[in-house]
Parts: C-alpha cells; structure tokens; sequence
C-alpha cells in the first residue's frame, strides 16, 4: 500500500485531515490529528518512554515554546537557520535558491555562500521561473523561524524551531536539583515550528510539527567508558556505507563504523525501540552524514531512515553535537554549564537523538496497511500496543437484551481500554472497519452469552474467534495489549 | 502549605521553574515543567481520559496550535479577544484601562466600551501612572492573540487562544467520519497562547499554557432526554448562590439551579474527576456566572473553584455556548454544519468544558503538600495513580551486593512504572526525599533479601513497611497505582 492509500485511511479514519480545511486561507503545511491519530500518537510515545527514557533512566521535561530571542541567538539560529530563497518578479512564486539552480545546472552552492554567489550562478545560467518563465528579484535570506512579539511592546521571540533548545537552556537548573550525573540524559517531547518554504505530502513536510528528543549530555573522555554497552552489543544495526551492511553494535564500535560505545549504545536502543514499533526493520538503515550534510554543530551525524513508497525518509537525526551548544548557552549567558565528574571539572558533550514523531507514525501505517485480498479486506496490522482502539465491543444483533449485555460490557473495560462500543450493521462489515482501523480485538455478545456469561474474542490478524468469560475479559485483554 | 511552599517545591524538586532563565530576556508568563511535573501532568492528563473522555465516550483531537485568520475572524476573537490598554508616558508601564479605573475610582467601564469612555473616566478623575506618576497615552485595544507570518510572503495566521476553536473547525469532519451521532462529545489537550499585559504567579496566569477542553455537541431541544443522567442524579454538588449550598444533580435540576439533565450530567462526571484528582473537594465551588461576568458567547455559565493560599482560582470554564461557534464558521466558511437527529436537521448547540491544567496541577500541589511535624517531613500526598514517581528503588548500605540486588530489581520493574533508582545518603534522608516528591513506596533491598528474597515495602503516609517477596513487586505495585 502506498502514500494514497495511507492518505485515504488517514482522511477516512480519522487518524489526520489538514488543518482550518473549511478556510480558504488554510495554510499548507498544518495537520490535525483525528481520534485515532491521537490514539496512535500517545501509545507510540508511551512505548517511547518505556524503551528510551526509562530504561535509561531519562529525565522528561515539558518547555515553552515560545522562547527568548537571546536562546536562538546563541544557538546560531538567529543567523544560520535560514534558506536563501527568491522570488518570481512575475508570478510572486518563491523557490529555494540552492534548489532550483541545482536542479536546473547541478551547480552547488552551499546554503552558507553570499547572496551573490546565487545571483551570479542565476544569471550567467539564465535561469527563470519554472511557473511562468519570469525573472527572479535578488536572492534574500528567509529565516525560518516563527517570530512573536510579547506584551504590549512586542519584545521579540520566537516559537521554537527544535525541541532542544528548552534541554540545553534548563540543564544547569536540571543538573543541579535533580541531582545529575554523566551521563546524563533528559528528554523532551512537544511542538517545534519551522516556517518552511514547501510544506508538501502531510505529515512529512510539516511546518508544525511533534519532535521527541532527547539530550544525553557525556564526559567526552569517557565515550568508551560505559558498562550498559553490553546490553546492546549483539543487536543488530543496519549501516548505509557503501553498501548495505548488518552488523551488531559491537562489531560497528570494533570497525570503526560508529565511533565509540557510546553512541553505538544509543543506536543499539534506538534500533530495539523502532523495532517494536511495528515498522518493517529490513526497510531501514543508518546513514552516515558526510562531512557536507552534517548539520553545522554535529561531529559525527547517523540518520535513522525508513523505507517508505515516498522514498527513503529520515525519521531520526543522531548528532554528536560536541560542546557546542553549552558552550555558546554559557557564553552568551554567564551561567555555569560545567559539572563535576569524578573529581575533573568539565564541560558535557551532547550527543542527540532527534525524533520526528509525526514521520514515525506515517512511516508506521504505511508499514502496517494490508490489501489482505484473500479475505477481501484492508487490515491495518498495527502491534496491539500501538492500536488507537485497543478493542471493539460488539453485540450479534441489538434484539433479545443483547445490546444491553453489550452495554454492560462496555461499561466495564471503557475506562481502561480504547473501545469501540457498535451495535449497528452487518457483523462482518463492523469487523472489517475495526481491522481497517487496527483494532486488534473484537468481543462479540451473542445469544450463548445470555446463557453461559461468555463472549467471542476476534483476533484481526487470523481473524479466529475464541470464546472466553466475561469475567476473563480484562485479564485477557490486559496481557493481549500489555507493551512488550 | 502555602503558595511559596509550593513554589520552593516545584522548583527544587523538578515540578515547575521559569522558561529561558538563564538569560535577561526571559518574558514572564513562561514556565517549563521539570521531570516531576511532566510525570504529574501526564497521569492527570490520564485520569481525565478516563473519567471524562472515555467514560463519556467522547473523541480526542489534536490540532494545529498556529491557525488560520478566517478562524478568528468567524469566532470574534480578531475583533473582541482585546483589552482596554494605557501606557504611562514617563515611564512607559502598560496597564488594563478598566482596571486601574475600577481600581482608583470604583467606576466600571465594560470591556467593550468605546476607547474615549476610558480616557474620559481617566481625565476626569486625573489618574496618573501609579509606579511614577506620569500621564497617559490615550486608551489602545491590544489584542491577545499572537501573531506569526507564514511562509516568505507573512500571511497572517495566529496562536490559538483557545484549543476549542480546532474542535469546532474540524467538526464537520469528525461527525461524517466518526460517524457521529447526538450528543457527541470531543475533547483536545494542548497549548493555548494570550498575549497578557500582566502574567503573574507562575502557572496561575501564564502566556503559554495547557488547556484540556471538551465540546458536547447537542440537540438544543433534547437537554432534558439524557438516560444516563441517572449516573449521576446522586453526585453532590457544591454551589456557590447567594451563599454556599450542596445539593445532589437531581436536587439542583429540580430547583433551577442547574438548567436542565445535560448540563448537570457533565457537572456531576466533571466534580467526580476532580474528586480523584486529591484536589480537597470541601475546598471547591461551582459558581454560577452572573450576565456581566459571562463570556459573549455563554447562555449559561459555572466556573469550577476551588480555594487556595492565593484565593478562589477558576479552575474549568463551564459554558453553554449555544449554537454560537457552529454558526459563526458555518456563515464565515459556507460549510454545512446543521446534522441530522432523528430524521430532523439541527445545527447542534455546544456545551463546554474547558479545563486550565497548569491551574489544576497546581491545586492539586497545594492541596496535597503537608508539614508533617510530628515526624519531620514534608509530605506530599499525591494519590498513587498521579505520582510522577510511582516507587523508589533503594539499598539499604551499597555493600554485600545489595547494590547489585536493587540494581537487578530496578531493571525488572523500570520499564513499566516510573521508579527511582537511589543508592547514596542515610536511608532516612531518601525516604524524606521520596515523602517531598510525593512518591507513594519505596522498595528497599536489605540483608535479608539477599536470604529469602524479600524487600521492604514503605507505605509513603502511613510511613509503614512490610516485606514482600520480589515475585510480588509488579502485583503489589500494579495494585496500589491502578487508577480507581
């Protein structure tokens, strides 16, 4: 199944649909999450924490969105977080500038390069306006992030263009009150903003979006230093080098393939956590970010990415950012960023693991969406952890007190498990709607259970049916739906 | 307890402390959640879906938070969400206009009144800036709502000042889709943004803050048709009339003090939520807005109270809003709102829930936070379902493996409950440490566990401790933090 069919369930089962879509002036670029978006989004972020931020004893924090010109200042956004980008004299269209002339002539310039540069390469190529063959105004830069005016003066500020900032800004509080120690490792998830150019493909381009990062801040002298290790040295990772190449962690440390057992350890958690995702692990790598992909601030950069019928998409960025973003915290601020380890006063390294959430979760449905043709279906194999409606409640037929035994049952499980209560239509087509939905189980009221007290378990993914108590039904589901 | 109790616990025990402040441009009104808030706020968060989002059946959302001008122009907020503002030549301070005229001179000029009504009062009554004396501007508007530009052009678009405006937007949508039927409930937790002129008190009035509300979308001629009123007919309810009075939702249905079954029905599951939430509910309040107090848009409106060291704080906005916001978009965007209910077309009416949570938490806080003198601690008493710390991992010395032994315990269980792993400092002082974050158990690991593999089990209130086997741990835990 590919985007258009994900898009359609999406649309259709309200799992995302676009933002303000009864507006003319809705903007591209924002996405809302329908029920059983939301549903998927707070399990997966659930499980998550399980294999992320409590196995590693993470700290979370929740931070503002809107923060003080002064943080992006000394995060370099203020100046280095912009596109240069030009526009049509003719159609008003905008284009990056380093996008068309590459796509027109193959000549790179970099994002970094003076103005002119873009100017020079547009004009000695001829280069026009793709919509209408217009000419381009100068190149300009456009900065991404969102500006805000606070109180009645509108001192300026800013809707965060990543999560991590509020991380490196709080961790001298955190440090301290929470009695620190490296490594030491704090997590956030929340909202991030970019004002891009060409949102495009719904939750894959988005100008609002969900990031879940985490910081862990480390002595850089002790990067191989770490007992854990051997909790992931026989898990398999997927390297894009020059080719594709499984190898387990420590096999990437002792080739050199990751740099040290320090981030190997992160990458080895990260790749168990993605695997009970549900994403189909032989579709995804880690790529090594050359030396001109990197993100400015990044020593060492692996991305994350998954196989998608869009093409290969990054879902998570690793960076070793180094000491770069304490470093320019404490130089901007005065404020202490140094800890003591062991006795040596020091300056912690930071090495990232950047999660787009809203990627996972597309990456996701694609991975799990099912043309099960033989039984005439579409069955969306969500792990029953992850599925939005856990379980379907449903009566055979509402005459004879069935619905009301349904109700009954329903009444029971609803505050703990995600249910679906439906008593209308043909049996067999509310079964095919939760399986396009994912719900893995369905509990069906029939005439046996005004006599005996037991209901049918569907199960989605075989489609048998088992009968069990209604007195079993919780303990059932509870370990059927239990995170792994 | 009292209101700087509270605030020295929250910021040396990671519940809540300010947004950017390491840097001298920090705004006020912005604060972050530390790890304990963000584990208080997720298990509240948690007890709210269950007791009045799946209990009720409802759907959960999550919108864009940036929203489009139409928005705003159809819900009134472009034009009325603004304050009376002045701004004192000399030295520049910002106030309310009604207010520092109510304040001097006990007149009240309406919100709404023309701008010269306010210079006029001021004029006449030679009110002058009340930090330096100085003279006025005249009366501006400032509206609250911020302002971003989007994409390279800056088209307008806005904050959402309230997450509900994405529920009323998006409900065309949700009751095709979902296939809806009356009353038809949906809830969205997020951030909101109001640019105030004064922020103050931490989460009490912030710029940026969490809302969690629910719409009931209802048939306006069927708010006394509502079976499972009887749910609740027996919940007590305190009012505040002329002066404080409990009555069940029956008693004020049948006296008028309640309008009619719907609106009591979701008074009644609302005051059963905040009983579970350890909020002292002899401390709380419904109180009945009087015409000038409501919103524009309420016909009939209770504000959930609930008393403090700080005052009365409004903690839920309860408003019937009629068929004002489903109108507004349904002119505004030319998209037919109007649903059919029992072979008869209605454009529903909408009562809110609306739900400040950072006021909530903070309730909750100084309810529970006690000075136990009698043993020397601070307790707080977090119900065990809302603790953001479920259990501490302890040894009792370090040495003769204990260490090794609690270590072992603490992989077992960490994944699956939030748990503290702590090994250094006087039992004692841990356990102290525990009691302040509000931790309901501990589990220590002593001698006798290396033999028969018990621990201690430490009751956080009673200060009691009993020995269970470690087989038991996830039982025993599972038991006693188990929403009720």
């Amino acid at each position: 199944m590919n985007y258009d069919d994900v898009m359609k369930l999406a649309l259709e089962r309200g799992f995302y649909f676009p933002s303000c879509e009864i507006y003319a002036d809705a903007q591209a670029g924002f996405w809302e999450y329908g029920p059983s978006g939301v549903g998927l989004k707070n399990k997966f972020l659930e499980l998550w924490r399980r294999e992320l931020v409590r196995r590693d004893n993470m700290l979370e924090i929740d931070g503002s969105q809107i923060m003080s010109q002064s943080v992006f200042e000394a995060s370099g956004h203020l100046t280095s977080f912009a596109d240069p980008i030009i526009q049509c004299k003719n159609c008003k269209s905008t284009f990056r500038a380093d996008k068309l002339i590459v796509e027109s002539t193959k000549i790179e310039i970099p994002e970094s390069a003076d103005l002119t540069d873009f100017d020079k390469a547009i004009s000695e190529n001829n280069l026009k306006c793709p919509n209408c063959k217009g000419g381009f105004e100068a190149t300009r830069k456009f900065n991404m992030m969102f500006k805000v005016g606070i109180g009645p003066d509108g001192e300026p500020a800013y809707l965060r263009p990543e999560t991590c900032q509020s991380i490196f800004v709080d961790f001298p509080r955190l440090y301290k009150t929470m009695r620190g120690k490296l490594p030491f490792g704090i997590s956030q998830v929340g909202k991030s903003f970019r004002n891009e150019i060409s949102p495009r493909q719904s939750l894959l381009r988005l100008r609002e979006f969900y990031q879940a990062e985490i910081e862990v801040f480390c002595n850089p002298n002790k990067l191989n230093d770490l007992e854990k290790f051997s909790e992931v040295q026989d898990t398999v990772i997927r390297f894009q080098l020059d080719k594709l190449k499984e190898m387990t962690c420590k096999e990437a440390v002792n080739s050199g393939t990751i740099p040290n057992k320090f981030v190997a350890y992160y990458l080895g958690i990260l790749a168990e956590f993605y695997e009970k995702t549900g994403i189909d692990m032989s579709r995804s790598r880690f790529r090594k970010l050359g030396e001109k992909e990197k993100a400015f601030y990044a020593e060492v950069a692996f991305d994350f990415e998954v196989e998608t019928t869009t093409g290969w998409l990054e879902l998570v960025a690793c960076n070793y950012r180094s000491d770069y973003d304490l470093g320019s915290h404490a130089k901007k601020s005065k404020e202490k960023f140094e800890v003591m380890d062991d006795d040596v006063k020091v300056l912690p390294h930071v090495f990232e693991i950047s999660m787009g959430i809203d990627r996972s979760l597309y990456s996701i449905l694609e991975h799990c969406l099912q043309n099960d043709k033989e039984n005439d279906r579409i069955v969306l194999s969500l792990k029953p952890y992850l599925a939005p409606v856990q379980v379907g409640i449903l009566s055979l037929v509402k005459k004879d007190g069935l619905k009301e035994k349904t109700d009954e049952i329903y009444q029971l499980i609803k505050r703990k498990y995600d249910s679906f209560l439906d008593h209308s239509g043909a049996i067999g087509r509310r079964y095919r709607r939760l399986d396009e939905v994912g719900t893995p189980f369905a509990i069906t009221v029939d005439h046996q259970t005004l006599q005996d007290d037991t209901v049918t378990l569907r199960d989605r993914d075989s489609m048998e049916q088992n009968r069990i108590k209604i007195s079993e039904i919780d303990s059932v589901l509870y370990k059927k739906t239990a995170f792994p």
